[in-house]
């Protein structure tokens, strides 16, 4: 008989990966199924390749605006072919690390279509590639795709998803983008810098949903001003090739490009796994867990994506965490009070915890303390002509910090922080005690509480 | 009889403008004094001006790199009458913007040189411009001064300090730099971008005392190779005109510059203020304070350079505030432990916390875990061709972060959130279930602690 595995992971993802790396480093036995490349969407289709490729436009800015600095360029221009075989580089990279990963946590890694079969007792059977294989626990992380909502006349062939419109061989002239969340909104910053003509349908009144509404205002704006055109409460109707018809304000209008980018949401990848062989219950949007990442059956446990719920990497990689600390009998329990959300648009934005908004509606009272950014010297010096604030939600009875939200600078490698301060349970006066280095533009978070 | 204040501040530094915005957010009556000009030496000829020459070399190093990225530009140079000119506009900027803090904390601010005069009771006078002041509280934070040590021959008007070399109208084509610490590093990167051929005199056997000896090597290896020239071990004997002499090894030798710099350290301005007049007491470094930032004075507190202990911006201020504090009964001490240190160079260096040596030297029992910045899969996609590390100082008793010191990436805007761990004290189990946003160069941090 075949060896058993302490625990087998379906889907080599962000959820997965992390927990075959923490679960080998603890001595389990891993075997890890993958039907398409190591690093999930997130590594081969999402976070790496988007990241990278704006990074070059970042790079294409800082061209742009020398002069600002005293520093002359002629003659600024790009190579798409290269912006995009450079990307592909570094995911090649990147998904070679994760192999590397595997192998330090002596993780046998198999590349097929791996599928549930059956339960016995506790012994769980995987059937991938014809072959059968045994495990003592199972944690399920198959991740999500692109949504594919049912609108009339859409031709999965021509419109394009995250997945394509990464290999693509052309820059496009113009580019319609249905859905203006973090993926549309992403797209919409890196090809408007290549020069293509972007066109934003949002069906909801404010692009980027979740949030601080006053952020995705103030970007919304910017982007307006560099040339995206959004259309707001607009709902496509209809699509005929790549000619998108919506209806705005009861009127029906259309718009045709180049391209078509469909970001409508993504859904959990539940089907054709086998989850029913083994009778994994499933909430309203995807796989049920609960606070230890277990499903409804006590040694199969479930993290990221295919639960439906954050649908963010790092989010999948802390419930990976959490299942294998369960498993290692370890205290731990998931909490999703203090996960950050990152936009890697320029300018970029950084959140975590509660918005105003959200505060609002959930009844907490809340005070709402706000600077630009412009009141830490270090982005004056760094950013001329640009702008961005940034705004701390904080708790009225214990005046402790449950939310930080920036748009400006670079945000992202600042928010980490935040989360700390709000997974650590800080107040406003624990957050004076800490100095803050000087100058940088992550002061602004401490001038913002202390304002 | 004129007002009686309830705190005169002599120096508008970082020290002192904080304070002032403290104390009249608080509803204190604030009286300010500085010779020079609000902003202290950080902004005036410091941080401030020395990170905008420094943001000028970092968009001059993006345009040259842009092919790497698919970005094309032709003809790069630059105009340092212009970089230096955005200089003096950033500056300019900041320190009216100080001046609007003070009007809005209600500070009286008095722009002329200020001694203190006598202490009668508790009511202090001080004197500037021919007039007398009085107030119930001093807080002291007249900062420091490079210091010019006594090297034969050395000619004040022909060598300069950080003073005089953020005021050249020409660039020098060679720059002698005496004392490679974080001033002399942070010019000489900026001074080698800007085509200047640097040579680097050290007394000690390696640059940046202080900072993660790993950290120095690479930082200096790296500038080594873009052309800056390092004497270690090597003790300036005598200056002929901007001829530097040497002595290394038992060999004099020497170099000459079009520009010296003499950036050795620097002293606090203790003299010429009254201090006498009241009785303040000295530590072997500057001026005296206990753990509220109190003098020997029970109504006479200091801040910053003075106390001639930190040299370092955040500090003063966070001094101030603890000063503030104390006259406000608020329970608040001033501890060292959790203070950042930033070199902006590029690569950027960051640390907080105790480095491996100086654990050692404490004779505290650590781990030190450390990971290459390649493993953040951020730092791949936007830094080609680079490199850097992440290190992390655990105590072995507690599993707690005792330091965090990283080369590579934005890591000056990253390390505030290790500032926040030492604070409030946390171990490596509390670190994991932090959730960093991915894909972010900061995640280097987790990754380092569960390497």
């Amino acid at each position: 008989m075949s060896t058993i595995y302490d625990i087998a992971i379906l889907g080599g993802g962000p959820a997965g990966y992390v927990a075959a790396e923490r679960a080998g480093a603890k001595g389990l036995s891993v075997i890890i199924f993958d039907k398409r490349a190591l690093g999930g969407v997130c590594l081969n289709e999402g976070c790496i390749p988007t990241k990278t490729l704006l990074n070059s436009a970042k790079v294409l800015e800082y061209a742009h605006e020398a002069s600002k600095y005293g520093i002359e360029v002629n003659g600024v221009g790009f190579d798409f072919g290269k912006i995009m075989a450079r990307k592909d580089k570094v995911v090649k990279k990147l998904v070679s690390g994760v192999g590397m990963k595997m192998k330090h946590a002596n993780a046998e890694v198999v590349m097929a279509e791996a599928v549930i079969k059956e339960k016995r007792g506790d012994l769980i059977t995987i059937t991938a590639d014809g072959k059968d294989y045994q495990a003592s626990r199972l944690l399920i992380c198959t991740g999500s795709e692109a949504a594919v909502p049912p609108i009339p006349g859409l031709d999965k062939e021509l419109v394009l998803t995250n997945r394509e419109i990464l290999q693509l061989k052309e820059l496009p002239k113009s580019l319609v983008i249905i859905g203006g969340g973090v993926i549309g909104t992403e797209f919409a910053d890196f090809y408007n810098a290549m020069g293509t003509k972007v066109t934003v349908i949002e069906m909801l009144p404010e692009i980027l949903t979740g949030v601080d509404e006053e952020i995705c205002a103030f970007v919304r704006k910017e982007f307006t001003k560099r040339g995206i055109e959004y259309h707001l409460n607009a709902k496509v109707t209809e699509l005929k090739g790549k000619e998108v018809i919506f209806e705005k304000d009861g009127k029906v209008q259309s718009v045709t490009g180049e391209q078509v980018l469909l970001s409508v949401g993504r859904r959990p990848n539940v089907q054709g796994i086998g989850l029913e062989n083994i009778g994994v219950e499933f909430s309203p949007r995807g796989v049920k867990i609960d606070q230890f990442c277990r499903t409804n059956i006590p040694n199969v446990y479930a993290a990221g994506d295919i639960t439906g719920f954050s649908l963010l990497a790092h989010t999948a990689s802390r419930e990976g965490e959490v299942a294998i600390n369960h498993i290692l009998g370890r205290k731990d329990v998931m909490r999703y009070n203090a996960i950050p959300g990152v936009v890697y648009t320029h300018p970029e934005i950084a959140g975590v915890g509660l918005t105003e908004s959200a505060a609002k509606a959930k009844g907490i009272e809340v005070e709402t303390r706000k600077l630009p950014m412009a009141y830490a010297g270090r982005f004056i010096a760094e950013n001329e002509g640009k702008d961005g604030f940034c705004k701390v939600v904080v708790g009225k009875k214990y005046k402790d910090i449950l939310g930080v939200h920036i748009v400006g600078g670079v945000c992202s490698e600042m928010i980490w922080g935040a989360c700390a301060l709000i997974e650590a349970q800080l107040r406003v006066q624990d957050v004076e005690e800490i100095v803050f280095p000087h100058p940088t533009v992550s002061e602004i978070i401490k001038e913002t509480i202390f304002q």
